[in-house]
């Protein structure tokens, strides 16, 4: 089976909620990002992965992967059939990568990353004026598109959503990009969303710490 | 034909290195980056990607595509027996894809894009703090492997090669890493490396500014 280190409302979120869409049942692993524990057995968490940073994907074959980009594409691939990726050879492959970078480095790391990982007002204040600039991106194209690749919900969906939803605790009202809110509100409407967020949200309250 | 815009050692050069090891023509236009002039014709270059950043690649269908890790896994695809990645439905794919989101949104976004564009020390201490142990993973994997990937050289190690370069400016000292030193010369031995870097570091002498 499958295996998913995760941390609840973490980047995991996104790995979670393409592992429910794909159908795949998978095994979960709590930790503890601030204290680097796995949360049950305490070990240490840099033994599994020495980046320290969920998710982490342990394959069939006990391999592990790391990188949201690489393992919501793994897991996408396993079941072709639900479109969670354009198929290998599809053009929009490489429109499904183009978010998942974008997702992960511009969003993620040039200013969620900062916002929850640094808390003085000197750390911040740069990541935080790229933010107008950088939404306007997917903003634009959701203003005329249902999902970021193609017609149907795939893998990049589930990375921006769980960004859109970490931006409100980083003190960003989403109301400014209507496209993004009413895009946010529609995904929160899908089942395996739903039932994802209630399950980290209420594993969240059992730690002490945050997210991102 | 291809066409590539990039900015002189800006994180475009990857993307050049891969046109050139796959054997590619493609026309270049040279971006300002700072002024987002078009240089030559002095046009907009948010009028050619609103994100304003390089590097952007105009397909021979016209369309764009943005992002490094979308350019470039799309550039090796166009030539699949150089072996620039892995091929469709190879395992090590997702290998490729791990290393270019590593280096995409760990190495670049975290640490080397605020070096280049935030000057002040309140911007700039945290993500330095982070460098150490963000290096530490490509040194790790670089002390007893020749590629990032596999046996040969794929684009993730243009994009490394990239950032690794840019160390220097950056204020920090790549002999720290014996491995990663190592690599780099290696790197630099191949032609197209030295012929990219060439081509572009005598373009940087024409502009005024910075590269990242
Ligand atoms: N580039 C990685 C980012 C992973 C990441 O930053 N994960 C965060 C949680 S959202 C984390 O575990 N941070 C702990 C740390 O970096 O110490 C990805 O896309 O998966
Ligand atoms: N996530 C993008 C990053 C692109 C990027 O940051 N490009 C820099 C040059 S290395 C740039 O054009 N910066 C100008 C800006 O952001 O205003 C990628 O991987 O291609």
């Amino acid at each position: 089976m499958l295996q998913l280190y995760f941390s609840p409302m973490a980047c995991s979120l996104a790995s979670r909620i393409a592992l429910m869409e794909a159908g795949l049942d998978a095994r979960y692993h709590l930790v503890q990002l601030r204290t680097k524990q796995v949360v049950g057995d305490d070990s240490d968490f840099r033994g599994v992965s020495p980046k320290g940073a969920v998710p982490v994907l342990v394959l069939e074959n006990g391999e592990r992967l790391t990188e949201s980009a690489a393992v919501l594409q793994y897991i996408a691939d396993l079941k072709p059939d639900t479109g969670l990726a354009p198929r290998l050879g599809d053009p929009d492959r490489y429109r499904l990568q183009e978010w998942l970078s974008f997702i992960g480095a511009e969003i993620h790391k040039a200013f969620l990353f900062p916002t929850f990982w640094y808390s003085d007002e000197g750390s911040l204040a740069k990541p935080r004026a790229r933010i107008p600039q950088t939404l306007s991106v997917p903003s634009a194209h959701l203003a005329d598109h249902e999902f970021l690749v193609g017609n149907g919900f795939t893998v990049a969906d589930a990375h921006l959503t769980w960004a859109l939803l970490l931006l409100r605790p980083a003190g960003v009202d989403i109301a400014q990009w209507p496209s993004l809110s009413a895009y946010l509100e529609r995904m929160q409407g899908r089942p395996t969303i739903k039932e994802a967020v209630t399950t980290e949200m209420a594993l969240r309250k059992t730690l002490a710490t945050g997210p991102a």
